[in-house]
């Protein structure tokens, strides 16, 4: 993939200008509050995040609480979703002084971008995105009208607040790219308005579920930010491994096994093959002591920082936060009326 | 088409129920500002409105001009044409005192239903709505997102008000329909919320313009409602007729005859036929002299009130609809908002 393969070349350069002009960015980033958020989210962005906050960088974190319902009938528990990943990200360093936490509900102006750029972007084009067909494939639903036009959605999103740089994992460019494509779009249709934001390319590891498949709340693998750590110890106790005593890294074979190493190495910053043969033969029993205590340590600090606050916390932060995304969404959503003539 | 006959069926018991009982119903209409209101608009919907307002039912009238860019790639002179409908809708009668004129991209609430909405619709059915199809053959584009999705931006636009009567000609039933299923799964996925609006089908025959030819600005065949006396005679004056002196009525063979007849017909309120007997063979001079005056005795009272206005009326008149479709819009939203768990 050739897009690919050029943003892929110029991390180096656009990492380095972050780091030199940390003003000159704005990022946007966020998740879709299917769940309790867990190490997995953590290692994966939410560090990240923290990084480039702490760096300078002005951030924007979404809870796309609509986009639960791309993919099923019902958005469940969604409020408390938001609260706990409120609360998850305040205790990973979040800090609301210089970040904005809000809901995609709560900023009816940044929703209603979604209308011009529905319209610059054809049906084929919308059927063309990957994702898409992947996450309607994995639904087993029929495709309905907002998982086909959810990358749309996001445009909006990361463009309300002219968010230039969007950290991603690699199958998630795509997004990206539609955004890019709109940006342009709206700016040569209509006059400048909007950046063409970049991806960052983040490059941690994904980290397995405790059982080795793909970390998700609806296989039941994963630690949450949330989990006491004799909750945390329970969940890794009960870890699928196998019978043999001596512990070797092989993810193919020994799926189990090489989860728990993976999960020790990403909290203890040592490669999974050094923790197997720190451990030898002294068995399954001994990984699991070992990932809990090393878990336990690593999101010691995070989890006593959640324990101090509560729903009112993630209400207050929802509340200011949602209220400086709407002014912000606002004033995007005037300049686009303006720029299409639609001022009355 | 079953539901057709059968909401055919439905129209005499419909129409007494809402003479009984006006208070009953909400009504939303409106139309797409892409160009000046004329005289099919007028005897086509807008006097409807007018009457049905008159009768004692709220009325909401929606200026769609986010829709204006479903099948071209500019909005135009979109606000020209916003602001020349208010003031058309304010001689002809629709009173801002009962009946609330606002504009879509005004109303950020109202943009933010169709999210929620997206999600209840399969992409089949959006492929399923011939209009979606139709207006994409003749706008000889590629389909766009938006045009896609129109209908259930639609239904956003109906559902917005609570609306629970549409007046539509028989080709719009389809989108009524949508609305009908979109308020029907919200209701049962999230708990009621929604009215199931029903379609009102409006008698009104469809004039032609005035070369026989569909009435539209892009053919030039339309009287407005705001040209003056002179305007409109020097319109009707170029219009194309036939070089046969006797006066008859038929619409297959003699297209810009007929047009006119019909034309007259309206403004007169008598049968076509009769208007070509009493011209005879006296040509189609006489047949314009009549038409003329005919249109222009019929619009003077609208056209005298209309030259009383200007564009500071149409925008306060916009400025007041928008605030309370605002208003209205919040309320609605924060109840799918909550019914969805969506507040925090």
């Amino acid at each position: 993939m050739d897009s690919f393969s050029a943003t892929v070349d110029r991390m180096p350069a656009l990492r380095s200008s972050i780091s030199k002009n940390p003003e000159r960015y704005r990022v946007l980033t966020g998740e879709r509050p299917t769940g309790q958020l867990h190490l997995g989210h953590y290692v994966g962005t939410i560090r990240e995040r923290v990084r480039l906050q702490d760096a300078g960088v002005e951030t924007f974190v979404i809870l796309a609480d609509y986009q639960v319902i791309t993919d099923r009938d019902t958005a469940g528990a969604v409020r408390d979703h938001v609260y706990s990943a409120a609360l998850d990200y305040l205790a990973a360093g979040i800090d609301p002084a210089c970040s904005t936490i809000f809901t995609h509900s709560a900023v009816p102006e940044l929703n209603q971008l979604f209308l011009p750029f529905l319209s610059l972007v054809t049906e084929a084009e919308l059927h063309r995105n990957p994702t898409v067909k992947a996450e309607q494939l994995s639904s087993g639903r029929a495709l309905n009208g907002l998982l086909l036009t959810y990358p749309v959605h996001q445009a909006a999103d990361i463009l309300f607040c002219k968010g230039n740089l969007v950290p991603v994992g690699k199958d998630n460019l795509p997004h990206v790219e539609v955004t890019r494509t709109i940006a342009r779009r709206f700016n040569e249709r209509y006059g400048e308005v909007f950046p063409e934001p970049e991806a960052l390319i983040t490059e941690s590891p994904e980290l397995p579920g405790l059982d080795g498949r793909k970390m998700s709340k609806s296989y039941g693998n994963t630690i949450t930010l949330a989990m006491s750590e004799d909750e945390t110890a329970r969940k890794i106790r009960k870890a699928p491994t196998d019978a043999e005593r001596t512990i070797t890294y092989d993810p193919d074979t020994r799926p189990g096994v090489s989860a728990l190493l993976e999960t020790a190495s990403v909290c203890l910053g040592q490669p999974p093959q050094d923790i197997a043969d720190e451990i030898g033969s002294t068995g399954s029993g001994a990984l699991k002591n070992l990932t809990t205590e090393a878990v336990n340590e690593f999101l010691r600090d995070l989890r006593r920082r959640r324990a101090a606050l509560d729903i009112a916390d993630a209400a207050e932060v929802l509340r200011a936060g949602n209220y400086a995304a709407r002014r912000i969404a606002a004033e995007t959503l005037q300049e686009t009326r303006a720029a299409m003539g639609m001022h009355y």
